[in-house]
């Protein structure tokens, strides 16, 4: 950030009055430009004993596979971001969704979000985004040509809840891997 | 949002190409500027059988009570950020964080997030953005009082759960109040 988005003239970083941290602050008409983390929110669509992935046909990590999911948008809830993703990643439609696992990934200042659901109809389809998508088998899931370390997480989480059928929610901390994409 | 951030030059709003949203996109530069959803993180700190709460010292609802919480920063995570606003409102320090209620609210493009956490010593004290600090039982408790409706849910939410000591994670859609100031 070099101008401010209010007026056109050069920004500064400084800790305003009352503030701890660096911000950028306008010169001329003194607007506080906050910088705050992104949601990142997605699905684990599930039929039957399968799950859904898509490969990235875009960067980061294209031709690696992941669970639909990207940015959620102003005046969205958190489910409406996870099943619009899913429908353009993969045209798929999704219900029953229930919150699952939330990742902190402070080295990106990104908040990372998925929900269990189920698919509704074996109707999807290659999105804009993708290269392919299919159903897995947990014996089949490609773990090491997954894009995002959020993404080994949530289904390493899913195979191990799906033995005793409990799926409690999961707050927890991914540091950055270093020499791997992540964002 | 009138300027680019990048280069200074005015910004005018359009759907980009492979997007699907208007964005305020930069006329010379053509940086595309994004905006999404902020997280709000906060705690219900509990002592013993009554919990904290601060009477907001600032706009917006001062002089109405609040759990402790303010919006996530950068290279935070959200228990980090729960934690620092604890501190900071309330010059408490807690512990045992754990993951209780997920609000949306699309109306404001806000995520609040709180934690139920035990406070660690009785040493609170008035924060800079807070009028009073004390707990309070639930009999005690200002219903009409509170600033935000989810402050208002938490608590609903954690004296009902109490009653059975079971604490299962919540993810709610609130919709906007009308004539009652948000965010």
């Amino acid at each position: 950030m070099k101008f401010c988005s209010q007026c056109g003239n050069p920004v500064t970083q400084l800790i305003p009055q009352g503030d701890n941290r660096l911000r950028y602050v306008c010169g001329a008409c003194e607007f506080v430009h906050y910088q705050n983390p992104n949601i990142v929110a997605g699905c684990l669509p599930v039929w039957g004993d399968r799950v859904l992935l898509c490969r990235r046909a875009i960067e980061p990590r294209r031709g690696y596979w992941t669970l639909p999911a990207g940015f959620m948008e102003n005046g969205e809830t958190l489910e409406q971001a996870a099943s619009r993703e899913t429908e353009e990643e993969a045209c798929a439609r999704v219900r029953q969704l229930a919150l699952y696992t939330l990742f902190d990934l402070p080295h990106i200042s990104q908040v990372h979000v998925f929900f269990r659901a189920e698919l509704a109809d074996l109707d999807f389809a290659v999105g804009e985004e993708s290269l392919e998508v299919r159903l897995f088998e947990q014996s089949e899931i490609p773990w090491s040509q997954l894009a995002f370390p959020t993404v080994n997480r949530t289904l390493e989480c899913y195979f191990a809840d799906r033995l005793g059928q409990h799926y409690p929610v999961r707050n927890e901390f991914l540091p950055p891997l270093h020499g791997l994409a992540q964002s």
